[in-house]
C-alpha cells in the first residue's frame, strides 16, 4: 500500500513558507503502518497539477491533497481533480447550509465566492470542516482515494484526524473485495467500500520525551529493545529533547496495545524520570499539572533567560492556580531591589555566580510565598564572557522548604539555545522535586555534552 | 527556465523533520527570476531515486538535490545520479585531501566510510564544503544541469550562497551558445557552459514587515502598486504580522536596485509606521535598535502574556542595555506587592481594568526606574471569561515620562494568539512612541477585525 502526498501553492514553490503540512501528514499516516513513498508540491497551475494528479493515480492507492480549496481564483483543486478524472462539479445543498451557517456564527458577511466551496467533483464523499469554510471531499479513481484537504493547518489536522484517517483505517481493515475487483472499478463505488490488503497489521505508536541524556546514549541504553522483531524504536532530537517514539504491530488491536504498553513500560523502567511525558505533554504542561495535583505554587526569578521560564509556565492554560509570579531581574539594580539580593555580594561575587542565583531564587520564593522559587543566571553570548566566566556558563537554583540546591553549567550552544536549556534544566528541577527524585539532570547532560545533542547530518 | 527541487531522505517521508531545505533553496532561486515548477521527496530508494532523476533531467533545466551525501550506507545520491545517468564514480584525489585535512582540525578520526564521500560521477564539477564532510558537486545531463548538495541547513545555505547560485547565473547570463546545442551535448560538456535565455533580467526583491493592518486592507492600499509590470507585490501573513515583498525585475542591477528602492519607498510612504522593519529585523529588534540610539530604557509588568515580552527583548543580543528587568505578576498580591497597584483598586476594578493596567506600567517604571514601563492584563482564555470580561479581553498600557496611554481590545483569538497579538501590541507602542507617531494601532486593529488576519485557506 502506497501513499502520495500532493501540496499545492504558488507559495510553497517560492519557498514563501515552509511547508509543514507534508510531515503532519506523513507523520498520521505512520500511524496507521502506511508508508508515505512521494510527496509533491505544484504550483495553483491546471496542466501541472493535472500532471500530478494522474500520476499519483497510477503508483499510489492513497494520496492525500492540501491546498487550492479556498475561495479565490487561485484556488484550483475542486475543478482540476474533477477534470483530470472526467467528472463533472455539483453544487452538495447541505455543505452550502454549512458555510452560510459559519459566516453567520462568525458575524461576517458571506461572499459570492464561497459558495464555490460548496461544488464537489461527481460522486464524491464530502468532508466537514467544522472550524473553516473550506470543506474536503474524498473520490475514488481506479486503485487509488484521493483526499482533498484544505492548506490551513490547524483544519488539515483537524479533517485528518477526524475524516481522513479513519476512512483510511476501513480501508485497510476490511478486506471483503479484491484488489482486483476495485481496480478500474466503477466510479460510482463508493469511498468506503473496501480495499485488500495481504499481510493487515495493527499499528500502535507512542511519543515518549526525554530531556538529560544525549541521543547517543539513549541508543546505547536501548539498544536491545530497538531489535526487537514487531518493534521499531525511533530517535529523534527535538533540541533540547530527544524524542523516543516506539511502534508496536500485531495482528489484532489487543495485541498492539499490550505490546505496546509493555515496550513503554519496559523503556520507562529503564530511563526512570529522563522520560518526562508522553504524546503531546511538554515540560511545562507536565510541571504544571503535578504542582496542581499537590497543590504547591511556584515563583520565577530570571536574568539570562530574561522571561521565558514563566512564559513557558504561563502558556499552559490554568497555569494561575500554581504559578504566583517572576522577575526578570536583568539588571544589578532589579536584583537589589526586587529580589533582595545584596549589593556586596554581587559585588564581589558577580552577577553570573552561585551566592547570587541562590540568593535569587530565595528572593522569588519569599517574595511571591510560593513552594518552589527558581533562578537563572548565566552568559547566553554572544558577547559578555571572560575567562574565568565564558559565554555558555549558567548558574541555576532551585529554593524549596527544605533548602536551596544550586548547580552551574558550561552550555557551549547559541544564544537561543542557551536560554532554551537553561530553563529547560529549571523546569526539570521543579518536576525532579515533585517526584522525589534526585536532580541529576546536571552530570548526565555533563556526560552527553551540553544537553542532547542536536541532529545530526 | 523551469528549476526542480529534490529532497531525498526516508525522515522526510516518515514526516519525521519539517523539510525546510526546500523553502530555502527555491527562496533563493527566486533572485536569480527562476521558477521553481516541481518539488519532490523520495525516499532513500535506488528505483524511486533514479525515477524522480530521470523525470527531473526530463522536464527541468535546473535540478537542485539536497541529502543523500553522507557517509552511511543510506547515503545514495552520488551512486544513484551516477549510474542513473550511465556514469561510473570516480575518486577525487583533491577532495579526499580536504576530507583527510577537515577531520584532522576538527580532531576526530576518520573512518573508512569518510573515503566515499571523495567519490563523484565522471565529469562532474565539485563543490566543496568548508564547513562539513560531504562535498556537492554538479553534472550536466541533456538540457538538465544537476546541483548534488548536502542536507544539512547550514551546509546547504552556505553551498547554494558561495557555488550554486554564481553557477547558475553565470549559465544564466553568458549566451553564447543556443539551446539546441547543448540539448543532447556531450556529457564532458563543462557543467558552466553557457545556456540560451531569452530575456535575462536581473532581480530584487525586499521583505518588508507591517503590524496593524489586516492583509485586505493592505491589498487594497497597494493595489496600483501590485499592478506596475515590472514589479511583483506578494503578500504573506505571519501572524500577528502581514510581510510585503516586492520583486523588482530590470536588465542591469542598476536599474533593478534604483526601482526597488523607489517602489520601497513608495509602500512606505502610503503606509507608514504600519512598516516596522526589514528583511531579518524583528518588532524586538527594532524597538532594541531604537532605544540604544536615544539611550532609553524599559521596563515591563506582564499579566496575561506571562513573560513574553521580556522574553522577547532579551532574546535580542546586548538587550542588557536598554532592558532593565520586568516583572511578571500573575497573581494579584503579586500585582500588589511588586508593582504596588492598590488592593482597593483590584478589589473594585478586578485584575483586567484601565486603572490596574496603568497603575502596573506605571509601577514598573517607579521600580526600575525606566523610561518606558508596558504592562498588560487580560483574558487569554480559553476559560476565565465572563459577560463583562469576556475571554480575549485584554488592556495594554504605556507609561512614559509623558504620562500613560492604555486601551482595551477584545482578540478573538486562541491562547497562544492572544499572547502573542498582545505581546506585539505593547512592543509596537513602544516603538511608535519613540518614532514619535500616534498609538494607531488599536483602531487600525479593530477594523481588521482582531488584528491581521490569520492566512486564507
Amino acid at each position: 500500500m502506497k501513499a502520495e502526498i500532493i501540496t499545492i501553492g504558488d507559495e510553497l514553490l517560492r519557498g514563501e513558507i515552509v511547508d509543514s503540512n507534508k510531515a503532519r501528514i506523513a507523520e498520521r499516516l505512520l500511524l496507521l503502518d502506511l508508508e508515505c513513498r512521494h510527496q509533491v508540491s505544484v504550483l495553483d497551475d491546471p496542466a501541472d497539477m493535472r500532471d500530478a494528479f494522474r500520476r499519483a493515480a497510477d503508483r499510489s492507492d492513497f494520496v492525500l491533497v492540501s491546498g487550492g480549496l479556498g475561495p479565490t481564483r487561485d484556488d484550483l483543486t475542486t475543478e482540476v481533480l474533477a477534470e483530470t478524472f472526467g467528472r463533472k462539479t455539483v453544487l452538495d445543498e447541505k455543505s452550502l447550509a454549512v458555510i452560510e451557517a459559519f459566516f453567520a456564527r462568525v458575524g461576517r458577511e458571506m461572499s459570492d465566492v464561497n459558495r464555490k466551496q460548496a461544488f464537489f467533483p461527481t460522486d464524491a464523499d464530502v468532508l466537514p470542516n467544522p472550524i473553516g469554510t473550506a470543506p474536503g471531499f474524498s473520490i475514488r479513481e481506479g486503485r487509488a482515494v484521493f483526499f482533498a484537504m484544505p492548506g490551513v493547518p490547524r483544519e488539515l489536522d483537524l479533517m485528518m484526524d477526524e475524516q481522513v484517517l479513519p476512512r483510511i483505517e476501513r480501508l485497510l481493515v476490511f478486506s471483503e473485495a479484491t484488489v482486483g475487483a476495485t481496480v478500474g472499478g466503477s466510479r460510482a463505488a463508493p469511498v468506503g467500500a473496501p480495499v485488500e490488503r495481504a499481510e493487515r497489521q495493527v499499528v500502535r505508536a507512542v511519543l515518549l520525551r526525554t530531556f538529560g541524556m544525549g541521543e547517543s546514549t539513549l541508543e546505547a541504553e536501548l539498544l536491545d529493545l530497538a531489535r526487537e522483531g514487531d518493534v521499531d524504536l525511533g530517535f529523534r532530537t527535538s533540541f533540547p529533547d530527544n524524542f523516543l517514539r516506539p511502534v508496536a504491530r500485531a495482528k489484532t488491536a489487543e495485541e498492539a496495545d499490550a505490546r505496546i504498553a509493555q515496550v513503554t513500560k519496559a523503556i520507562r523502567t529503564r530511563l526512570g524520570a529522563i522520560v518526562y511525558g508522553e504524546g503531546d505533554e511538554t515540560m511545562e504542561s507536565v510541571v504544571g499539572r503535578l504542582l496542581a495535583e499537590r497543590g504547591l505554587s511556584v515563583a520565577t526569578a530570571e536574568s539570562c533567560t530574561g522571561g521565558l521560564i514563566a512564559e513557558r509556565m504561563t502558556d499552559v492554560p490554568g497555569s494561575s492556580a500554581y504559578f504566583l509570579g517572576g522577575i526578570v531581574a536583568y539588571s544589578n539594580a532589579a536584583k537589589v531591589a526586587l529580589l533582595g539580593v545584596s549589593e556586596a555580594l554581587l559585588e564581589s561575587e558577580g552577577a553570573v555566580s552561585e551566592p547570587v542565583v541562590r540568593a535569587m531564587a530565595e528572593g522569588a520564593r519569599a517574595r511571591f510565598g510560593s513552594d518552589f522559587g527558581v533562578a537563572t543566571s548565566g552568559i547566553s553570548g554572544p558577547d559578555g564572557g571572560t575567562k574565568e566566566k565564558p559565554v555558555g556558563l549558567v548558574w541555576i537554583a532551585l529554593a524549596t522548604a527544605k533548602g536551596t540546591h544550586a548547580e552551574s553549567f558550561v552550555f557551549q550552544v547559541d544564544r537561543s539555545r542557551h536560554r532554551s536549556l537553561s530553563a529547560q534544566v529549571a523546569l526539570d528541577w521543579i518536576r525532579r522535586s515533585l517526584l522525589g527524585v534526585e536532580l541529576v539532570g546536571p552530570s548526565l547532560l555533563r556526560r552527553g555534552g551540553g544537553g542532547s545533542a542536536p541532529g545530526g547530518s
